[in-house]
């Protein structure tokens, strides 16, 4: 493995754009090699079975590339196949589930964790088990909201829309109650929506899975000598399985900037 | 082609099911193969060569059980794909837009037809077409209105449920601004949203889509003498690519009764 390598990151669709986001802001100088699969989003509806099998196609994708590491940026991969990809490549991963759930723990002063995301994410209990891994006497609270993503994708993610807003208050309102004081935002589209779930729960203390992911991978790179030192500013490749046109108009609003590199149509 | 041949039926998931409801009212008798390829689903935000491939699948899918007729009963599939199946396949197809366009044609009084629909089937023009392929002084107004099948997926649908009339109000308001008279819901989901957008729209008359198709198939069906006449309550079969048992846990809703044959899930 090779410090000039690129890093692999791979999502159903768009969210995992927000993990890429902070990869760029805080490891400029690494290459970077983006798959969405938006042929087949969204994935958190579907049966594990499936997912882990479209994860793996995903991730045979990006070994064409010589990834140094893969980065699994959607949470509904990470809670189903992560132990499947691990077992199955020989190259270090890193998902959004684990460094969420440390982030979390470390920083909860009541012990009490919130947890939102797709219906496969919340259903596999994923973030239930990777915080008890870490601290047994820890409490979970997890909510599945379906309606987020679509939302997100149609642009409706302002802290002043009245439907996010109504929605947000039905999804958050039984987690309010159990006086969560930190929650995490277990699926990469959620980002967005930052601003409009703090104020619904002014006083929690919100987690984003990708920001921690990528504290993660950097101490991963560190640690091993992998990191890209090269002082020059990174390429980054998007790769989509359908429409790359959608891809590229939508891409903005997760990158928080416009797509720095062409978007490539291909098929798995 | 025999009429105890069985009817087959393909949707991307769920929203074909309100067109079997119509059939098993119109048409007891008759056998009927449902595919509903819940892998992939959606359709509505895909590109046309992504969904001319899905829609291929499904129909040789149905093929294997010797089918005498094909019901296309997503209106996603039949705008983008089915020049394409009806050129590669032998065998009568029956879309939703074609009728519902017929349909629209012949009860508007002021020639001014809306029609709401996915992305896919809005931007493909398919409903325009047909319309003015029947009568070219027709206008027509369409509407993408995405957010529809992930609130009717998710079981919001009811003409009190607030979020439902706040993005109905957004996208029929533009509609009602043309003062159209006759409204095609043009996706198969959208017949469990009729009471709401009947409130939204009280003096405009509604088509759905799905029951008009059925109509075009009973005639096509007595016709060719191919209308199955044998007096036994037909049977149905239900296939899905994906997670049977959601499927299943949904399937009440749109069939407007509980699933009368087991679910099986098959791999395409």
């Amino acid at each position: 493995m090779k410090k000039e390598q690129p890093i692999g990151v791979f999502d159903s669709g768009l969210g995992g754009l927000t993990v890429v986001k902070s990869l760029i802001e805080q490891m400029p100088d690494e290459d970077i090699i983006y798959f969405g699969d938006t042929a087949r989003v969204p994935y958190g509806s579907r049966s594990s079975e499936t997912i882990q099998t479209y994860a793996c196609q995903d991730v045979e994708f990006l070994l064409q590339y010589q990834v140094k590491a893969v980065v699994i940026a959607c949470n509904t991969a990470d809670s189903m196949a992560r132990t499947l990809i691990e077992e199955r490549y020989d190259l270090p991963v890193v998902g959004v589930v684990g460094p969420a759930a440390q982030k979390a723990v470390a920083q909860t002063a009541n012990g009490k964790i919130g947890v939102i995301g797709t219906k496969a994410t919340v259903n596999s209990g994923a973030y239930e088990k990777a915080v008890k891994a870490i601290d047994p006497f820890m409490r979970v609270f997890s909510r599945a909201c379906p309606l987020l993503v679509p939302l997100v994708e149609n642009g409706r993610f302002q802290r002043n829309d009245k439907v996010v807003r109504i929605i947000l208050d039905e999804y958050l309102e039984p987690l309010h109650r159990e006086n969560i004081d930190t929650l995490v935002l277990g699926c990469t589209h959620y980002p967005l929506l930052k601003e409009a779930v703090q104020a619904c729960l002014p006083d929690v203390n919100i987690i984003s899975s990708g920001e921690a992911s990528t504290d993660t991978l950097r101490e991963l790179l560190t640690r091993h000598n992998l990191l890209n030192d090269t002082k020059e500013r990174g390429e980054h490749r998007y790769f989509v399985s359908d429409d790359a046109a959608t891809f590229t108009e939508n891409a903005e609003i997760f990158l928080g900037r416009s797509l720095d590199g062409a978007v490539q149509c291909i098929t798995l």
